[in-house]
């Protein structure tokens, strides 16, 4: 059966190692104008590991609306880099000051905070940056429809996105005033949702297949970070990639620390259950995105 | 005379005065999904003044390719906030520790580092961003053009742009080896290239036609960027909208410094002369261009 979980680990890994060679491939490739050392402390985290979950789910939904695996892996990229940038910038001694990061030193610790902040600004921008350029050489997909994908990665990224959730996530005048739940949503959702989004609008998904799919990439990264959350304080730290039990040090505004882990649970359940539902309105064959929420949600069990 | 210095100077402060009118009524209208702390991180900064100069040359280009106004406006305000980014993470403790700019407390003095160092990233997503959304907004632009000045934003704003520029002023071994005029090139001339292209894009300007202007807005940001070391090191506080002396006191790559003021003059108007040479294979109304470079290079005289 497809939406097996262990099904999904080994396809998951699989991609990965494809994921991994392009990220490889195009980090020993580095564009002239570009500072040595700057490309090194990109690159350097870029190539840190991690599962590389967003460029997965963009494949999925790629394959549901037709888009080739090769311009599903230019937007994995981009998101790839988008992640990573918010992923240093987040471990900047201003913000969660955090020293290890995928098992490896995090970047302001190897580079220094003035190239790490320059390195994530450069990715962050880099990402979007990538998909237009490369999407455009490609000549076979509408210029409006990626110009739509581009915007969805921006706007993923931005204030409205990422930068807002970590915001919420750090600034105590925010964070006093307002509940896992958002956080959930735009620090982790937003972008998943953009990995749903940006293919489907290269593949020309209809509006209401884009309102589905939205709803869909919403509930699964909302059920995502409670996982996470779960995982982070039974201090998986093998699973988790990260120095564990860090949310309950650092007064995070985490599910399972707020309604403790067997509700948390049942929260993740009952978003994969939404988001699975968002899919029967989709008349595609979306039997790899019900697998991806199924094997997601798994991982807290 | 239209490009007299006394009558660009009048230009440039009534055309900044419709650009801080389109920047307030853009800071009125928070998008929901953002933080209310960070958008008042964001738009304090981007409210602080300045002389507005890409926003105009933008507008300037524009007028020679046959760019609406409003569409030069969502051009410039992308570049504003994209310029004001820079101009935020520059100012952090981790880099230059600015406490003043454009006689106001930096961002990181008012909001605090961590809320700087996002209102920065924020910042530099939604200008790329808010140019995509605007200008597909307008219908009669072509998606393929529309994309294209996206790109040319991203790319300025990256690593091969101001990202990297930075890169080569404050990481002690890039700074070894390189030299003011790839510091110049990088962290000022990129953007004024850019400030030159976007709309070239919108208006449908030929390959040859952008050749020339990109070399246009190279020259005219590297002789921006000696007037301003100039100004620097006179310590013309006042006209600089920052410290003055800065230059010396941190061991820039600054021309003033290297060569002293008499050739860093002669090196000024030597870039003027090569800009407005690369206006004159453009068969289109170039006047207004050429008055922007001699009114800039005016400015350290």
């Amino acid at each position: 059966m497809k939406d097996e979980p262990f099904d999904f680990k080994t396809r998951l890994l699989l991609e990965s190692q494809k994921v991994e060679r392009a990220i490889l491939d195009f980090a020993s490739q580095k564009p002239p104008a570009v500072p040595a050392r700057l490309w090194e402390a990109m690159t350097y985290s870029l190539l840190a590991g991690g599962k590389r979950i967003r460029p997965f789910l963009v494949n999925a939904s790629g394959q549901v609306f037709g888009v080739s695996e090769e311009d599903s892996m230019i937007l994995g990229l981009a998101l790839e880099m988008i992640h990573t940038a918010s992923l240093i910038h987040d471990d900047l001694p201003c913000m969660d000051d955090d020293v290890i990061r995928r098992g490896k030193a995090t970047n302001h610790v190897v580079f220094g905070e003035a190239l790490a902040l320059l390195a994530g600004d450069a990715l962050f921008l880099l990402g979007p940056c990538f998909a237009a350029e490369k999407l455009s050489q490609t000549r076979h997909l509408r210029s409006d429809r990626i110009l739509e994908a581009v915007r969805v990665l921006l706007e993923a990224a931005g204030p409205s996105g990422i930068c807002g959730g970590q915001t919420l996530d750090t600034d105590e005048t925010e964070k006093t005033r307002t509940s896992p739940w958002r956080i959930a949503y735009w620090k982790t959702a937003v972008l998943f949702r953009a990995c749903m989004m940006a293919p489907a609008f290269l593949g020309e998904a209809s509006k209401e297949e884009l309102r589905l799919l939205s709803a869909f990439g919403s509930h699964l990264g909302i059920a995502f970070q409670i996982v996470d959350d779960i995982l982070d304080l039974l201090g998986e730290a093998k699973d988790l990639g990260k120095t564990p039990g860090k949310d309950a040090f650092q007064d995070k505004n985490s599910f399972a620390l707020r309604w403790g882990i067997e509700t948390a649970r049942e929260m993740a359940a009952d978003q994969t259950v939404r988001a699975k539902s968002a899919l029967k309105g989709i008349r595609r064959d979306t039997k790899v995105l019900e697998g991806v929420a199924s094997y997601l949600v798994s991982r807290g069990t």
